[in-house]
């Protein structure tokens, strides 16, 4: 230990732990900062490994965001790879390292300690998981290895099992590479974290892209050749997908082992993690715990839960870092999930709670979803985002959002994220005031849109039906679409729909039957808000419109139907 | 009047009343809606005049975005269009109308009255102001005769007058049709909006692009043929410019006249209007008012203020609508004066206070710039944002923000004016989650870099200089770049700069005297940030660095240096 500071080590260096480093030397000088990895690398660019598999990212150098001997020569961090912390004396203040190179073990004193374990790739125990051709993708080693394999692949045929986002992400850049891929998921739907029906497109475009698409399937053996290397996937309802490599995206598990073993606080149940304070301290406070196998405090619950995402592990480690040097910072921010991911030309993104969440948690929840373009439908190159709001019955409190599309999807999740920070309404996001000129957005945006429906439905003025709901008993459905539209895209699930465009629901309100139960749809949602208005002022009792419409029912149906 | 409801005057058919008008039906099935407008279209897509003229938006049917047929059928509403409302009698609960088709004048009764008269672009008395090829842009009439215009310019050389939004758009437009531009700016700066180092990389970019830019230089005459035609233009400095075709851009005057001679209460000052309450009503709770000749909210000052933009004036006359229908409505938010414009490959965009605006509103604020890319920076296409952060000294409340960049500034911009709707301080901008994968942003976004710069300011752990200040005297000037870096661009304003490379300066900190006033400088303010830390642990006792370093510096001072 040096004279002059304390000695603060930390223990994994890739973004939370890399993070702290950084900080903690700009915060004190003097201090002693021992970084240990017991990878190879530290500070890589983990969220681009998929990028770089599909030389997307060309330059291998690209990934290695802040190399050991930068990190050593502007920060003077005593960097110490491939060597593992694999035990903390918290009476005496050291860790037992385990020095890959060498074999030995050594201990190493502390007057703060900073965990950043992470989290290591799920792999269950299946015949032929260990096979040469199976993969798990989580540092650059693993990446070399892949990269490997595809460039040595004859056939060309992939296999990845899991379509969370790395999942996707590696679909995406497989098919790039002249792979034929087939992707096997075990939940009936793609990135399982969404409400179904705001994927449902990107599993349309997948097939359209020649992906061999297995939902509600997931993997029983890796199936292996003479030689012992993988050839293939036996899927657990028997079909069988042949496959040179294989790549498991089936999640991860968070490394809690060194936090248990010392004693300290691990949260319970598959949220758990190292439990912290504000200000990322763990039950001992000289001790610390940042990224994916640390506790965050969660906005949509209150309640503190593992959220293994690039952000918060970054913002967690700098305040980790500031208050392991200088005993103070600014506290911890809730995190809400917020998470994107682009798969071919499509974007999909979240923040905060889904329906589907939210009834898992039995928490009260009304939602809207509109269908509205990401800039003025004049300018050219509009393209449609589905934005789904999620917010609390009465208050109108917003609970999450999700939206799809291609261009714009981020800004709107980082404006209704911004508004989750804040506690904000459905009422304070219809009253954003956002940039606008024709290229980048529409004087009314599709947040406003969301948010305008939903205030709507506070204020008495509508009410919706989720785009899910079984409306085959409703007695009385109208679509207000052209005969055309309807022609061509059926609204699906209901028995004897009345088709009156819009334009002549005036004229024509005689054909329908003012006191019985009624819905309306149409194909966005645009026109069936004008149309229940109109009905409920000419005396229909009991009138909802279907949420986001034809549009997003065909969506949501097919998923409640079973796909 | 009809029997069964009320009647809604509705006065000026564009952004605001057209969005009343349709609230108001779909809240008043049983109203009668009179839309009245002056000019011959209603509901037309102003914001997207500059992109039709240009051919960026190639069909004119595009620009009407609800044309009155659509209007008349859907909404039920009474268009009525070359007729303008040119008095009220307020005991009598009347306007006069006069009719542009037939000349005559009639009386029509209201109930409720919306004004949205919108404003008229200011036109200065100048000697051939009125000349043929000279034109303001407000409608789709001067659209079209501008368009005539430029497709029958025979030299192709335009000269546009003032560099506001619509300035620019229309030079970049006329660019794009192949004329040489000159473009002329009473300020020493285009977008006189925002604080000057923000803009000079579009000028720099115009000139690159040919575009002859005259700043702190306005119009003294028009210069006509022979044949009466324009044919140029005469500077204040005594430049002559030539130009077939004129675009005066100087800036909008609100329509007060109708409102004043009413007697209803108006605003005083350059931001006066028709004063509103939160429901938008005016002095007189049976008349509203909204769009550009209306006061809103104004969030940065918390006093009533035009803002002339279409956001406001959609959202504004959403509200109107609703509440001259039903004497209910939720209240208009706070606007934030929240823009943005793309010239050519670069787009500008701000939100609340710029540093100019608070020093001549005598309101205390600090700022902090940087540059940061708009996503992971090893992912291909990162381009740098520059990104100002405006904020209250002690409380660290957010005031404003202003971005330059391509790609991701509407997103920042959004993200931030978001965060003002919530009265949000930086430490809130720091804690955001936003969402991040390497192709959208960055772990550590530079809403998040700009914000953790503001913090460490206010938590005393570092200090700034502006961009723009005088360091002529400072005894202890540091340029941590490379010697490449300081020969390629040296830092400008300073005598003697001493420099040592940021990983070189704890070995050669002995050649810099500790007691000395000390300000350092990097590229883009991320070195000099780790440069201060060290130099105020080690004994440094008065070091500032240079937000947003030589890159911002350069900018600053230029304009400081008078262009």
């Amino acid at each position: 230990m040096n004279a002059s500071g304390r000695t603060i080590v930390i223990v994994g260096g890739v973004a939370g732990g890399a993070s702290a480093a950084a900080r903690a030397r700009r915060i004190d000088e003097h201090a002693r900062i021992i970084l240990f990895e017991k990878d190879g690398h530290v500070s890589f660019a983990n969220c681009g490994l998929p990028y770089y598999i599909g030389g997307e990212i060309a330059d291998r150098e690209k990934l290695l965001v802040a190399p050991s001997e930068l990190l050593e020569r502007r920060f003077r961090l005593d960097v110490r790879t491939r060597q593992e912390v694999v035990s903390i004396d918290r009476q005496a203040k050291t860790v037992t390292v385990r020095d890959h190179a060498s074999g030995g073990d050594y201990a190493q004193s502390y007057d703060r300690l900073i965990l950043a374990p992470g989290a290591s790739p799920l792999v269950p125990p299946l015949e032929g998981a260990d096979a040469p051709g199976v993969f798990t993708l989580r540092n650059l080693e693993d990446t070399d290895r892949i990269k490997a394999a595809v460039d040595a692949s004859g056939a060309r045929i992939a296999a990845v099992i899991g379509a969370g986002y790395i999942g996707l992400e590696m679909v995406e850049q497989l098919s790039r590479l002249g792979f034929r891929v087939a992707l096997a998921e075990l939940q009936p739907q793609i990135l399982p974290l969404f409400d179904p029906e705001m994927v449902r497109p990107i599993e349309d475009d997948l097939r359209s892209r020649g992906v061999d698409l297995h939902l509600g399937d997931g993997i029983e053996a890796v199936l292996t050749g003479p030689d012992g290397r993988a050839r293939g996937v036996l899927l657990k309802s028997g079909a069988e997908v042949d496959a040179e490599v294989v790549i498991l995206g089936l999640g991860v598990r968070p490394n809690l082992g060194l936090a248990r073993d010392a004693g300290l606080e691990v949260g319970d149940g598959p949220g758990g993690g190292i439990a912290t304070n504000e200000f990322m301290q763990t039950s001992d406070p000289d001790i610390y715990a940042v990224g994916d196998a640390a506790e965050y405090p969660y906005g949509p619950t209150g309640s503190p839960m593992r959220v293994a995402l690039a952000g918060p592990a970054n913002r967690a480690g700098r305040i980790a870092g500031e208050h392991a040097a200088s005993g103070r910072s600014r506290p911890m921010a809730e995190v809400f999930g917020t998470a994107i991911v682009r798969c071919f030309d499509r974007v999909a993104a979240m923040t905060g709670l889904t329906m589907t969440l939210a009834r898992r948690l039995d928490r009260p929840a009304r939602s809207v979803v509109v269908v509205s373009n990401n800039h003025a439908g004049y300018y050219p190159g509009a393209e449609p985002i589905t934005l789904k709001l999620v917010y609390e019955p009465g208050t109108g409190k917003v609970l999450g959002a999700q939206a799809l599309g291609g261009e714009g999807v981020d800004k709107r999740i980082d404006v209704i994220a911004t508004s989750l920070h804040f506690g904000g309404t459905v009422a304070d996001l219809a009253g954003l005031d956002l940039a606008y000129a024709p290229p980048f957005g529409a004087a009314k945006d599709p947040v406003h849109m969301a948010a305008f429906a939903a205030c709507n439905q506070l204020d008495g003025l509508v009410d919706f039906v989720e785009p899910d709901a079984d409306l085959s008993h409703v007695p009385q459905f109208v679509d207000v679409r052209t005969p055309k539209e309807v022609a061509d895209e059926p609204f699906p699930g209901v028995d004897r729909p009345i088709n009156i465009p819009l334009d002549e629901l005036r004229d024509r309100i005689n054909e329908l039957d003012p006191s019985a139960e009624t819905v309306v749809s149409c194909r966005t949602g645009v026109r069936s808000h004008v149309a229940q208005r109109l009905l409920r002022q000419l005396g229909f009792e009991k009138v909802k419109a279907v949420s986001g419409g034809e549009m997003v029912r065909s969506r949501a149906w097919r998923s409640g139907d079973g796909g």
